[in-house]
């Protein structure tokens, strides 16, 4: 019947939104490579490419097995508020399958098309460590920290602020499938594509790594100084974040996880994204001409990256001019906190904390300041909204949701931080974090996979010469 | 209701539809940064991906301010075929939220949406000058012009021949709602995705940044022989068009905005998109063989692009023989045309000119020639074809139609060209236009942009050396 | 009325998969594009760019022109099992239009889609070849196999097994539209994406391609040791499979080739892609780990490719468990072959045919041991399914469906094979099939594309040396 074609439609284009959302997520994981490998030193080139492909790998090989369950293997009678815990290995995958359900209506079950979408945002979240850990780690640390990342980390947060179970989630429900948030009048802790899920728990993990794994041989000088170490290419870079921007369009529109009803949000949320991304760009762009006096590219890159991590928490409760002053400021978080880093002689290679920790934290700060009555209405469902104080501080709201975001950023933070560090701290005490000195000096594509790059430039103390 | 949930999918589906389309538009323009990136020295390559990445970050903030509203912001009870003048900074955006509109049936405004397919055509528009000016321009110049053509030359054009209220738009509408274009029995002028309106208007400004920067540093001999200064890398420049032409498919089968009942015309883009690209490059390589001995990758190159532009007016309304032929004249058209301008010692450092601005021309020209009755049509509505007098000379066309084609041609030439040409005079005249040429001869990374690449190839009178 | 819309809906969502499902697999064409410019060593990488781009433009000109007649063309009332042979050069686009048919409901003829679908999937097969006769094949010769296989190879495939009249096909019927397929009691010949049609028929050309063409100078030393030839840029590899891998997903899911109800199954074909891939990679990296004594990025690279390609023909009729175990016996098969070809002396540079030659096979052999029941009656139909006897014989199949994908492996082992080794003995024999040694150890770039890239390094016996 028309009913039954309608409901089969619109399931059938739920899954869809889903797999264009996933492959483009997915595909953020070469923009991640990309970026990476034009911003090391060419005698590194295969070992960071290496380990961004093995984190999509075994990172896909853990999601399957233990990851997503832990995330929303939801537990159904006994819902566990912190770890979900069913359905490993995807043993339903015999429940879900269609033939189950004679009615047409349901034939079209999203268990697969969530699972590809959530995998996408966790290989994304593993992946951002990269960055900071580069030219410097041991590759069995690496395999290590992917799988403790993926498989419990990440999927913890995942549990507590977007599953039905979490105690964070604005999705949570009580036994009488009613919503119950943690704290009244709010709606939840509001984190719609991951500035707080994703890239601070990534971005924590980075921050924890940086500082553990201490500095690139020649970063500092012995005053502290920082001295550059250019990467080898910046067409790489810069294709790099081209690709990371194409698939943040996957990234926060498709955060709606729905189709039907769903789609004006989307176009906000990519809008808003489309504004963010831009004024980071221009704000870190604008302070690198006045700080140093001639345009340069990395601030540009890195300050488009800064606004989409910043709008990433909001981007479907904001008002476009919004999203432009949310770009701005996540531009000067960017600019601020990679200063400070390099003050406190924290290596972070390709700023990946600054860029995913720090304007992670500022995004989920702006929802409790610049979400407005009507987007939260829109993007969050109908009758969740009770009163006015439900919005950002700047539309009326009573300071609740604001707490409720500052308690998401201290609960994630903390979480992140101190697994990571505990982490990294056995594995530096084991001896398998950090290669050694006389191999990092030659390059980690010669001492570790077999032979180098074509040919390399390298620097040393006495100037630069050309290895062929 | 079963009706209301119907157009409510459809207004979804218009909606991704849209969004679709923009995320593969907004992909071409990492393929242009990557494409002129390739085909310039190493010595240049942050500037000319600063300058890529700005046009993106810049123009949008441009097109969110008052681009936008020019070229679409419609006037209502006055209307103005020159130029739009409502909603700046989108000012409209709670109008269009949901909220405002009980019906279920209005529950996706598609506000944001066109939005941001348009500004990937803006950004479009503006990148193709990038390579014109590449190797010589002055970044400031670069930031002026660019605010230039995204904030007035483009959106006017746009204005006149896509929106309801513009004197050239097939889409133009009398008090009453009817149609009501410049000249009766034509359909007004058709460019169905841009030939005219995106790469004309880009081409023309090019071809008058090349011709009053003048040409690089050794570009030419005394006695005006062309000399030449290949790019750095070839694959680079593969990869940026092979993405073009990967966003092409959204450029030109999502150029009927619309999805219900649409998506035959777009498939049939598509088709026509793809022989038009093959049989330009197809063309242009064998012109090459014939007249210089052996087959080389850059005609190629710029083979697909002469295809891709010369079809982008034509996609909906020809049929799949004429975008075979159309690619082929459209391939001789860039040769020509690039030749000619060697003649007159124009240097154009990626052909912008002859791709964007003669193929543009010429694709426009050609829907006079191929338009059917029964693709006219299917794309551009059933009630508006009054007589077979508006198809193509080619298909019992009377002429009319190629005269509206003619003017179109006219109109968007004098006006991008007049206004290009006064723009880059003024910034001649103030002398921040070019770059010194001791920093021309340098590279612009290591003058202008703190350092340049890892290390670098430099031709000088003496011959090749190296630099590290 | 409602009916109506709704048809019109689901035809035109058909459309919008079936065109988002060939931009994807176009994509690909880039991806193979660079991973051969990456694995060659710079003096050929224009030669073979220029090769990936001329198959993809040619290809479309020999599909449109009788490639699609030869495959899909149906001959109607006597219809032909072994080639099509209708609508040569779109000779029915005329028919194809909604003009010709009034109801709304067929409004929206799939003709255009599927043409572009099926181009997509054979430039594919196409390119595969163009790995094995990397640096050492003329220009010529590889225009003519590109026609030859694109014009007549592959349609030939395509029709057996793809088309509703080819002998080998799940698709045939009989004079009364009833499923007619060759071998009772089973689906026919299951090969849902082509690990067998696309990837052993283009698999099976580079192994002769290769055989025939011999070692490159230096591969082999007098004792018949393998010499490693590294290619010029791991990043460019890199980024190559990521892109095929993310083309892949077009591939595999959309190979339902229609929207309405077919979303799950596509959603399931994503997940099996993802953990095959993955699996493969793992697998492959780790067999290198213990026979090399360190991780290296190539096997990790091939590992997926290996993955995706044994995958590819049961993606929809294998559980997510089941696809792990096809992805890592992929990555045995993929080692194995590999070695065993260097055991023989021959170079397959880009080792194309062990992974779509060897993983093709294996993947076809995969759908006879694990297809489940449920899986078939979801990808392959209601009303087919007779019997368990049908199903992978680990699900209690009675071998049956086993013995029809043997017999889809040799029908396509033996035409593939045979055909293009007479192809390329013929151009041996001719002369035209590889370029001088003295052309060889200079580069294809100089010596046949009018110069190199601007800067390479060059390894001959005295040592390695740069040449500027």
């Amino acid at each position: 019947n028309a009913e039954g074609r309608q409901g089969q439609l619109s399931a059938d284009l739920d899954i869809l939104w889903l797999l264009f959302g996933a492959y483009l997520v997915f595909f953020m994981q070469c923009g991640f490579a990309l970026l990476e490998a034009g911003s090391v030193r060419a005698k590194n080139t295969k070992n960071i490419l290496l380990k961004n492909i093995l984190d999509t790998a075994l990172g896909s090989l853990v999601w399957w097995a233990w990851g997503y369950p832990f995330a929303y293997g939801e537990n159904g009678k006994y819902p566990n508020e912190f770890i979900g815990g069913t359905n490993f290995f995807m043993s339903n995958s015999d429940d879900v399958s269609p033939r189950e359900n004679e009615v047409d209506f349901n034939n079209a079950n999203k268990y697969f098309a969530l699972w590809l979408f959530s995998w996408a945002f966790a290989t994304t979240a593993t992946t951002i460590v990269s960055g900071a850990v580069a030219e410097r780690c041991q590759f069995r640390a690496y395999v290590i920290y992917t799988i403790v990342l993926t498989g419990l980390v990440y999927p913890v947060v995942v549990h507590w602020a977007w599953s039905a179970e979490g105690w964070l989630s604005p999705f949570r429900v009580d036994e009488n499938g009613e919503p119950d948030v943690f704290l009244s009048h709010t709606v939840g802790f509001i984190d719609f594509a991951g500035s707080g899920v994703v890239h601070m728990t990534g971005g924590g993990a980075a921050l924890m790594a940086a500082t553990v794994l201490e500095a690139r041989y020649g970063r500092f000088s012995a005053e502290g100084k920082p001295i550059g170490l250019p990467g080898q290419s910046v067409a790489l870079a810069t294709l790099g974040v081209f690709i990371l921007w194409f698939g943040w369009y996957g990234f926060n529109p498709v955060s709606t996880a729905a189709f039907y009803n769903s789609m004006y949000v989307a176009s906000k949320c990519a809008v808003t994204t489309t504004l963010a991304a831009s004024a980071g760009c221009a704000t870190v762009l604008t302070m690198h001409i006045f700080l140093e006096g001639a345009p340069d590219i990395t601030p540009a890159l890195n300050g488009i990256l800064a606004g989409l991590v910043s709008i990433t928490a909001g981007c479907s409760v904001v008002e476009p001019y919004a999203s432009v002053v949310i770009g701005m400021i996540g531009g000067v978080v960017y600019k601020a906190s990679s200063a400070s880093l390099l003050k406190l002689r924290i290596d972070d290679p390709l700023d990946a904390s600054p860029v995913h920790f720090f304007c992670g934290m500022w995004g989920v700060f702006a929802v409790g300041l610049f979400a407005t009555p009507a987007n939260l209405h829109n993007s969050y469902g109908v009758d969740r909204l009770k009163s006015r104080s439900e919005a950002g501080v700047l539309y009326g709201g009573d300071g609740r949701q604001l707490g409720a975001q500052t308690l998401g950023i201290l609960a994630i933070g903390v979480w992140s931080i101190s697994i990571s560090l505990i982490m990294f701290l056995v594995l530096r005490y084991f001896g398998i974090l950090r290669v050694p000195q006389d191999q990092e000096i030659t390059g980690l594509d010669v001492s570790q996979h077999s032979g180098g790059p074509r040919f390399q430039v390298e620097d040393d103390k006495d100037g630069v010469k050309m290895v062929l």
